[in-house]
């Protein structure tokens, strides 16, 4: 599990006076981001070799409302993580209260530039499919 | 069904050149909101009487990448809709060959501003459920 | 000058209940990709030679606060275009009343994908010079 | 001076594969927060007590093209606190390297709900001048 912390921005509140929806979507995206990182992947030589990483499928379940300045944790496991896509799961929590804000899970697929789905490089794979198994582990 | 469309702006594209997956969220929204006012619901009203209309779950499936000044068509239809909540569906197409980018799902709950669950006011609810009942009778 | 008429998403309001002051940043780019589209200048094309046209200065006066659901006008006129940058000016009116919401202007230089600048080629050039004369001829 | 240190997130990216210009402005937004917490002084309250703070004026210049992932730095300083308004300078820069991305200047001032300018109550005036005091006398 990798965690990564942050703070509600102004602009991600909306007129209901909570943060809009659509902005879980960034935080899982942030999440997952750092979940690499700890692999030791990073996407900008990836995308420079031509592999791209699209989502195929997301789902959030929206616990209880998030609100400006609030300080959050987002909570990042692997469910699978395969040669050709990565799912991931989430919990964003308030850390003042530690009430969870939102559950979430994604797809993504590894594909070409035109979109084909291609297989991680080993490179890749070898250091992500161990991270991963350690989130196993700890369940 | 409503439909309403749109297209693609520059903003909504990201580094790998096509649609980031969060703004899917934003359209159905637009599509929720139009297919509202298709049954004589406006929102601003329902605020300032007090009701709020946060987002329980969402969920998409993308299907295939939009791209910038992509003309987009994106169709709602209401799979549930009670006192307490609203299930509407969604399809986002891409007008120039009708490829399906995206479908999707979103529930919303109806709340005072303190977050307590409520019923919409018959007014309201009449209007929407008369609406939701022609997408049965379509399907 | 090119108008194009669009409204307030909700997930442009914040936390305050009027539109984030950012997206005015957005709905100006909506009018500039508009403006060059009248001009028979698309976006697409020219990235596909290279070609790209980073924003290098932006102001941006607020005057009247925008809601969820108004509908706007955005205007934009061409204060100077040259082969290596384009200045335009906007405005942002609420049409139930005609009150301008905001004024801005936006520079952007034509660069090459290194970010050198470049100029850009007589053939959009000169359907670009075209239109924004008759801008001057306006005033 | 207050600095606040971010990175670039991939969905603050557009498809030039550069930081979107529209998201300096949210970035100068978590800056001007930062200085107001410096100075004690808190947006939630502020709000509960039907004091807004609208922007009326924003520019930025753009010098360098901000990536994904990029770590920044962003300085925010305050140009003129009065009772009616505030106006802050702002220069974003990449750690790695120093390069300055974009440097910027926002004025806001205080309204109450209805939008009529009202000024800033000493408990809050007071605090937020001497901590700007500070940026006169460094300069």
């Amino acid at each position: 599990m990798v965690e990564i912390r942050d703070r509600v921005r102004f602009v991600e509140t909306d007129a209901m006076g909570v943060v809009h929806h659509a902005n879980y979507l960034r935080w899982f995206e942030m999440g997952r981001v750092a979940y690499l990182k700890e692999a030791d992947v990073y996407l900008n030589p990836l995308m420079e070799e031509g592999i791209v990483f699209p989502i195929t499928d997301v789902s959030c379940k929206y616990r209880s409302s998030g609100r400006f300045d609030d300080e959050i944790a987002i909570e990042t496991t692997a469910e699978a993580i395969t040669p050709v896509k990565m799912v991931f799961n989430y919990t964003v929590r308030r850390l003042a209260d530690g009430v969870v804000l939102a559950t979430g899970r994604t797809q993504n697929v590894f594909t070409n530039k035109e979109g084909k789905i291609i297989r991680l490089p080993a490179k890749y794979y070898d250091k992500l499919s161990q991270l991963a198994a350690l989130d196993k582990v700890e369940c």
